[in-house]
Order: C-alpha cells, then sequence, then structure tokens
C-alpha cells in the first residue's frame, strides 16, 4: 500500500467532482491499485466554498512538502500557469484539465516536469472523460499517427445539434445553451472555436510529436452558420459540425484547422449529437480508431483527472509532446471540399457563368442545388469536388464581381 | 535502455504482423520507452514457413530462460493452453490475441500467472487494434462500469453490411465473406455467435471484476436473418447488427448476451459497417464512452499485441478478471424490445387476434406493417415494447398456435 497525498488548485465544477470521486471509490482504488489516495489540501479563493480542507492561499498547497500530486482545476492561463510552474519545481507532479494552460505552454511545463523528475499528465484537457491521450500515448505507442480528427467541443456541437433537431437559428441554440449552462455568459471561447483550437493544438503535439503553438491553427467558429445552411446540408445528405483536424503530410508538414464542416450521413461522426465529443485516429498499423465520450462536466472529466492521478502515482513518467518545432502546412495550400452559398438573380445563365468561373480556376462542381423562387433573387448551393484553398479563394474572388451573383452568403467545408 | 527479449509461438496472420511491426518500429520503440525489444524464437510446426528465428518446437521458445515475455498467437485452445500455462509457469509473462484461449481459462491463466508474478496480456482478444481492456482497466480505473455492449465480430458485421448495402442473401453475402477472407471455411465459430460469446465473457469479466463462464453468455447467430428482415427493420428506421451485450443489475447479477439486434439509425452504432467494431461503456461517473476500429486483422490487432507487450515490459501486472464468480441473470429473465415476423392469412381480424394474445400475456405492441398482397399469405411485423423474454414466450406459443397465423418466422431483439 502506498500512501499518495494530493492537492487540489481550483474548487469550481471539476475540482469538486475530483474530490468527491476520490473519496467515493477510495476503498476500489485501494484494493485494485494499492493506493491510499488522501485529499490532504482543497485551494480555493472564493469566499462562498466551504469545505474541511479549504485554504485561501494556493502556495500552502503547492509548497506544503507533504503533497505528493498538484490538481489543477482553476481554468485559464492565469494564475494556473505560476502554480503549475512551481509545483513542478517542488518536485509534484501535476495533473490538469486546464486546455488553455496546456495549449500555450505544452512545452515550457514539459520540459520544468522533465527537469525536476516528475509527470505532468493532462487527459483531462481534451475530450473530457475519453482517454484520447492514454490512447495516442499507450494503447497506440506501437503505431505511427498520420491523422487525428473529431468533434471536441460539446458546447458547439450542442448548439449545431439544436439547430438541426429543432429548427432553432443560432442565436436562439446559443441562448439555451447558456440557459443550461453548456455555454457561459461570454460564449466566444466556445462558439468561435477558441477551445477547439487548444484542443487541436493539444492532439497534434501529442499524435506527431512536435510542438505546435495554437497561434498557428486556422480557426474557424459557427457563427454563421445559418438554418438554410443546415437544411440545404440535410437535403444533400450531410450534418453541420465544428472540426478539428489535424494532419501529418508525407513531407512532415502539419495541417492543423478548426472550422465547420458538412458530415457525411453515412458516417458515425454525423450522429454525434448534443454536448457529446468523438475523435478519430488514422494510424498505421492500426487504421481507423474512434474515441467517443462526454468531452465535458465534472463527472467524466473527474474520470479523466483520477486515471492521471492513479498514472503518476504508479511511477509513470511518460513525456508530453515533441521537442522539434511543427513546420504548418498554410491553409491556403491545404485541400478540402467545399459548400458555397450564393444569392442570385432568378433568370438565364446564372448557373453557366458561375460554373464557368469556377472552371477558369480548376475548381470542379460536384452537385447543384437551385430551387423555382417567386421573389428577385434565388439562393444557389454548389457543393465542389475537393480543391486547394487558394484555388477556390482565387475563384470566389472573380464570381463576387460577377453580375450574375448578388451575394456569397456562406462557405463551408464539405468532409474531414 | 532494458532489452527485452521476446519469443512467438504461431507465425500465421497476426504472428508475422508483430513480427513485422518490432522490427519496424524497433527505433521509435527505444527511443520514446527506452525498450530494446528483441525477436529471440519464433515457433511454427507449418513447414512451409521460412524465418532465421524458426523452430518447429514451441519448447525451445517456452523453455528458453533468455526469453521474457511469450507471444502466443496460435489460435484455439489446444496446444496453445499448455504452451502458455508452461510459459507462465517459467516465469514469463505472456502476451496473447487467442479469445477462445481466455474466454476458456482465464481463470486458471490468471492464477497461474499471479502466482509466478508475471502478467497475463490480452488487449488483442477483443476488438482487435482496440484499446478496450486498456480502457476498461487504466483509463476508466476511477469508475464503476455497468454496461459493455457493441459490435465485436467483423466477419457478421461484414456480412450484415452487404446484405444491407447490397440486397444480397444470407448465403450469397457469407460465400463472398469466405472468399475475401473474412470468413473461414468452417464459418460456425462467427456466424453462430461463439467468437462473439467468447469476447463478451471476457468483456463482462473484466468490466465487472467477476468470473464469467464463456457458456453462460446467452448466443444466436445471424443464419436466420433475411433480406426480408432487413427491409422491414431499414423500412422502420433500424440496421440490423450483431451484438454482444453485458449488463450488471442493481442486485448484482450479470447479463450477458450475444444476439442479433434491430439498431436504431439515430445511433452512431447503425453506422458501423464492413469488418469495424464498436464497443460501448456506460461507467459512473464517466457516462457512455464508445471505442470503434478494425476488429480483426494482421495489422490491426499486432498494434495491440505490441502495446501489450511494452506494458509486461514496464512492470505493470494488472489482474485478469474478478475472483468471484458471476451469477448470471436468467435470458428468460431479460428486458428487450422485439421485432416479429409472421405469415398470416391475408383477410380479416387477423391483426385484432394476434394482437389480443400478446395482450393477454401483458405484451405491448408498438408498432405494426402489414402491406396489402396479392397471394394468400401477407407479412406482418410487429415491433413489440419492452418485455422479459418469458412473457414473450409465452405469448408467442399462443400466437403460434392461432389458426390465423400460418408462422411466425423470425423474432429479433430490438435496441441494446
Amino acid at each position: 500500500m502506498k500512501k499518495v497525498k494530493i492537492g487540489i488548485l481550483g474548487y469550481g465544477t471539476v475540482g469538486a467532482a475530483v474530490d468527491k470521486l476520490i473519496r467515493k471509490n477510495h476503498k476500489e482504488i485501494l484494493e485494485k491499485e494499492g493506493l491510499d489516495l488522501v485529499i490532504e489540501k482543497i485551494a480555493d479563493t472564493n469566499p462562498r466554498i466551504k469545505h474541511s480542507h479549504l485554504v485561501r492561499d494556493a502556495g500552502k498547497v503547492i509548497d506544503d512538502p507533504e503533497i505528493d500530486i498538484i490538481v489543477e482545476t482553476i481554468g485559464g492561463e492565469s494564475p494556473a500557469k505560476s502554480f503549475v510552474l512551481q509545483a513542478l519545481r517542488n518536485g509534484k507532479h501535476v495533473v490538469t484539465s486546464n486546455k488553455e494552460l496546456i495549449a500555450k505552454n505544452m512545452d515550457e511545463l514539459a520540459r520544468t516536469a522533465r527537469k525536476n523528475g516528475v509527470s505532468l499528465l493532462f487527459e483531462a484537457s481534451v475530450g473530457g472523460g475519453i482517454p484520447i491521450i492514454a490512447g495516442i500515448r499507450d494503447c497506440l505507442v506501437a503505431n505511427r499517427i498520420d491523422e487525428v480528427y473529431g468533434i471536441v467541443n460539446g458546447t458547439t456541437n450542442y448548439i449545431l445539434s439544436q439547430m438541426e433537431e429543432f429548427g432553432k437559428e443560432f442565436k436562439d441554440a446559443l441562448k439555451e445553451a447558456q440557459q443550461k449552462g453548456y455555454a457561459e455568459a461570454d460564449p466566444r471561447n466556445d462558439i468561435e472555436g477558441y477551445d477547439a483550437a487548444f484542443k487541436a493544438a493539444i492532439l497534434a503535439s501529442e499524435a506527431f510529436q512536435v510542438k505546435v503553438n495554437w497561434r498557428d491553427v486556422y480557426r474557424e467558429g459557427i457563427t454563421r452558420i445559418t438554418q438554410e445552411d443546415i437544411g440545404y446540408a440535410n437535403e444533400s445528405g450531410y450534418a453541420i459540425k465544428l472540426v478539428a483536424i489535424a494532419k501529418r503530410h508525407v513531407d512532415g508538414k502539419i495541417e492543423v484547422r478548426v472550422h465547420p464542416a458538412l458530415i457525411s450521413m453515412g458516417l458515425p461522426l454525423a450522429y454525434v449529437s448534443g454536448a457529446m465529443n468523438a475523435i478519430y485516429i488514422k494510424a498505421d498499423p492500426v487504421g481507423e480508431q474512434m474515441f467517443y465520450g462526454q468531452g465535458a462536466g465534472g463527472g467524466p472529466t473527474a474520470s479523466a483527472v483520477v486515471a492521471d492521478i492513479i498514472s503518476a502515482a504508479r511511477g509513470q513518467l511518460p513525456e508530453a509532446g515533441g521537442k522539434t518545432k511543427a513546420v504548418i502546412k498554410d491553409i491556403a495550400d491545404t485541400k478540402s471540399r467545399y459548400y458555397v452559398r450564393l444569392a442570385v438573380p432568378d433568370k438565364y445563365g446564372v448557373l453557366s457563368k458561375i460554373s464557368k468561373a469556377f472552371a477558369d480556376e480548376k475548381v470542379s462542381v460536384s452537385n447543384v442545388i437551385q430551387r423555382e423562387t417567386t421573389g428577385t433573387y434565388a439562393t444557389l448551393i454548389i457543393i465542389l469536388h475537393e480543391i486547394e484553398e487558394k484555388n477556390l479563394s482565387a475563384a470566389l474572388k472573380k464570381i463576387k464581381q460577377l453580375h450574375v451573383v448578388k451575394s456569397i452568403d456562406n462557405v463551408i467545408r464539405v468532409g474531414l
């Protein structure tokens, strides 16, 4: 039996769930793992929190020589970063659920952990309770990973699912997500794709063993997705999802992007609804794998935190990310299929002029939807075959100037 | 750096893939894990195999004092069992992909491993490259698992997918699966559900930490599924899949069964096609999780075997299964929804008599499909609400005797 003393920084939803889970499963973990997990101290500055082990000053936890493992569940970069650095320097393992902290500082934190011979573990930072980091590090240790992609933000997936299933407009679905606690009062971190970009950077770093700066992640949010887009996507056999995609190309370049995409309804990913997450890995020789589960919430996140605590206590010392800087593929050079929604006058010759403008840039049209209309303008939906982003941009620039086009109302990638 | 000497028993598809993968990734594993994996000897009796490390006599591998880890990829119970027992007694870790061996002998092998202070690892025995055993043992270590279910046999999933996508009848789809190497010349192990039952027993043992005898797994194969069933299922919004289901009830009883089931097309599981596998776990507090990937084949299976080799070399010593015998819930007491296909004369009053027979046994009808017909007999499809199996059996017994029923042509469970 080995006694393991734990300090928790931040007693919000996740911190409280970790405390509860460790107390609840204390006996089972002792029997199964021979580990006597003890919550020694909890730090939080919120005066409304009452807890027998609470201290107001995080330093009392970080600098306590009795404590072996620090759990950081404060979130955000400051003050979490200085606390975690100090804990690592004090020779304590750190387990965190903080994706912003890890995405922005993985290299510095990993180096500090290595120098002090301790673990930095962050399973809970991506996919909530989904064991995606363990999947990459341990289970697929014998593989070469070439792609990681999927749905990593529950808030936007919930909003898009509400829009699709109940015909709600974006702002109503967002308001509901806020009322239900899925979205924050200031929702930009989720709806503008920052949260997904942090996770994409972490996944790419782990999967390809390189340093990926989160600012190099190409990022689009979901604020421009309308009921009209969802309707046309559904009609063409697609759902719209906010996806994170990371690929390693044969030249070694890393492609990493976050944006809405039309996902074929022939794929399981199209049926990942509500606040669920699903992450695919393509690797050699294992082929395609997918991990699915709740991407957020106290319970699932605590499940991942406690699994990390047990790993650290067992003495496993995995190293985070890679040592060389990733060479990022420019978004202009990345390939995708595209959905384009245009408003056009309802008259002869429109489609042929638009098709010609695409063809001139070697952009090839796959599907077209055009409806009879009673108004002056009709909606035209064009789905394009795979092309490089720069060719699409060039074509769209020309199309915008055609007098037969009133406006290009939306452009969304198709596929993964 | 730690040198790890490996012996492989059985140089078929999986054994050869393990050999290849270890040679290919030797440098990466040395760098990442500090482990120098060396294939020391390979045993196979097939005279057509040529390999510089080959020996004909397995004993030369098992009894070689230089070898640390034995990889058993022979398959089947005999002679694999005696080889594995001898290896464990010789103080060697054993990694196996052999589900029949593990399902039939987990307790004896686990005890022998424990007594000799070595590991018995079998990630590759369920779900090919999908890390489901690691998921249960390590990643969800802080959870209480209540349900494990999903698609665990690629051969039957391939056959059912072919039937659904291309309108093939069972025997043609089976023939094709045999030609493509997905099914064996004697296909009973797959199509009668034995393979899935072995895996269900292993999953239930691991998830609930109890001893489950594979003979206690209720088992139905897919040989009675027709094009007609698939057509009516699709029309009602379902796909038909062979599923394995294991549940722990609040009274501690274990329900474990393998059979075809109608799966709602609103669930990702319905879109798991071809030879892919997908396994769900319901656990507290993590909620619902799903792991998806290739359930067979050399590459995926080798990926799992090598991950186990690395675990064993790291010195992790997980214990297989549980120590107490599972109390199995009788299939008659299990609850499910059902699809029933009947042939009935095309005349008045048939449906009301059948409905009454169901109602008399408190079986409640959810959906009915009846078509106009030109022949003497019509097909009647009835989908029932959830009931205990014994009530269904009683109702069907009565219905069989009604003069308005020519025959009950199929009964398939609905849902999970």
